[in-house]
């Protein structure tokens, strides 16, 4: 019972030190607020960690794949195998997250949640496979009960191997062809949310593909009815194995306090489905960027979340939070190296 | 006439490489587009070096510091002494500006363009003074059209050795208790927009000081009368000299084809000048974020330049600048590092 015990350890944030960081911060040289959300960003990892100043360390970015059977309704503008081809390439070090987690001093893992392909032992890939792929939601349901409880302790289980590693940061990738299908359902799932309104292009697809992808997705949803009062109903019915395995790393990074970066599209899915098991997950977590992919926007207003970036992506693998990690990380140490008025001899405000 | 001769070495940019430099872009394991402004920040860097992938290098942003006279007439919070024991700061490492730069891996270097003090020689420290501050802009000229000159000429000499060290980015910050009220003096006098649109609270005045501030700036430009089609005219009569070698630094960047990132609200109006001086100058800009002040969206319509990121910042410093050099850093490896199609063996778009 991994993922009940987890539920358990989650507490909503203690403010007590608030006032403490606060003062922290605005002994240093600079206008008091004068640095806007790096404060603020400051503020919030100091009062996750419990710590002030807060503390630094190495940031841990896992990139979840796995494949869909919904993408045999043509709904993407790749083929199911660039899912598979794509994690070598992540192993191999050439797709856009490596560059930017070398970049941003990430550490990257590569989780095999469900690629419907046999990896050989590979350095750098975690086998936490729970099938080759989900079934195609629009026929039935994606997976069982027990798969999806399955996906949701991988992530919980790599959030408690983390704390143990003390890691500063965590962050979420994926890679999967068909994901934002999923992700849609899911989002529409719990929010009676027109799919029209929240389904976008994924990779690039044409409008005839786009209208396609909608009917599917509420054909879906209409044969699976989804219980949005039963958070595992939704996964099992229209998720995906990267997308609960995301929500349990989510879980049981609040469990055990370590603050957490979102990417884009599929990882707020997957947070606005970890939302549904326990409300106190937005306290340690952080939006990355606003994606290109409609419907993005509904996610993080209902997790009640704020981008602090726009750059227009729509890539996912964790690049959008890569970029975050890297702001995060900045933030605190602005915390942890400025002078101080005092320590630096600088006049503070006239009266 | 180092000014002139600088002004003659401005060229439009040329665009014969887009196709080529695209088509770089489309080949990585990608969506196409799907990095957004990624990609045209690597493009931009490409087409202003003419190099294909794009090349790194160090990245290197100059601290101006100066006085202002204005600030005599009480428009600032913070008393005048503070430009002298930041510049202190800066050197001992303690400000903001030093922690973000050693986080981004970008190189400082500190310029006393016009402080009201006599530093000693000191290390790291750059002694480009024109005089011991700006005179008060609301009873005169701030500076003599010499000064101006040489505030300009300051800023174009550290650009001809930052391209003789094959500098990859150039970044500019600023220190001057009162340059805010100066820097809307010079918005103002090239567009015509009213002080108090623009003009905003700089390090954290109360209404009345605010008050005081627009009508000292508006007293300022009526008693001067800068003629807005002789920039030299409004840089002497209403800038700063940390102003004036910023936008001498732009103006060198354009003639030497190295990319600048600007900061925010001091920086632009800085490049607002330098755009006067040459319309191509923005070829080699790049907005970094956009200020919390007042103003600065005027800036940047100007300039036509849209910012990256807005993260209710507004220190100065270079801050905002050394977040922005990170990201486009980041752009450019991704043009550089990553895989292509071919090379990682990754399937197409389908059709």
């Amino acid at each position: 019972m991994l993922l009940e015990e987890t539920l358990e350890k989650i507490r909503p944030l203690d403010h007590s030190a608030d006032a403490a960081i606060q003062s922290r911060l605005d002994s240093l040289t600079k206008p008091v607020g004068s640095l806007g959300r790096l404060e603020e960003l400051a503020r919030r990892v100091s009062s996750i960690q419990g710590e002030i100043p807060a503390r630094l360390g190495s940031k841990l970015l896992f990139v979840f794949a796995a494949d869909h059977g919904i993408a045999q309704e043509g709904v993407s503008a790749y083929p199911k195998e660039v899912t598979a081809q794509m994690t070598y390439n992540f192993l191999q070090g050439g797709a856009a997250i490596n560059v930017l987690a070398r970049h941003y001093g990430v550490d990257v893992e590569v989780v095999d949640a469900g690629v419907d392909h046999n990896f050989p032992p590979l350095d750098g890939l975690r086998s936490c496979k729970i099938k080759r792929g989900t079934n195609n939601f629009a026929r039935g349901a994606a997976m069982t009960r027990e798969d999806a409880r399955q996906s949701l302790e991988t992530g919980i289980r790599l959030a408690e191997e983390s704390a143990a590693r003390k890691i500063f940061l965590l962050g979420a990738g994926e890679m999967g062809i068909g994901n934002t299908s999923s992700a849609a359902a899911i989002l529409c799932a719990f929010t009676g949310l027109a799919v029209r309104d929240v389904t976008g292009k994924g990779t690039g697809i044409d409008a005839a593909t786009w209208a396609r992808k909608v009917t599917t997705i509420e054909a879906g949803l209409r044969l699976n009815q989804p219980d949005p009062k039963d958070a595992l109903d939704v996964l099992s019915k229209v998720g995906g194995f990267e997308i609960g395995a995301i929500a349990g790393l989510i879980l049981g990074a609040a469990a055990f306090r370590i603050p957490m970066v979102l990417d884009g599209y599929i990882g707020s899915a997957a947070a606005v489905l970890a939302h549904r098991f326990s409300p106190h997950v937005k306290d340690i977590l952080f939006a990355s960027h606003l994606s290109a992919e409609a419907g993005h926007r509904s996610m993080l207003d209902e997790l009640e979340l704020r981008e602090l970036f726009d750059l227009n992506m729509r890539l996912g693998e964790g690049t959008g939070a890569c970029i975050a990690i890297g702001l995060i990380e900045a933030a605190v140490k602005i915390m942890r190296e400025m002078a101080t008025f005092d320590s630096a001899g600088v006049a503070g405000k006239i009266s």
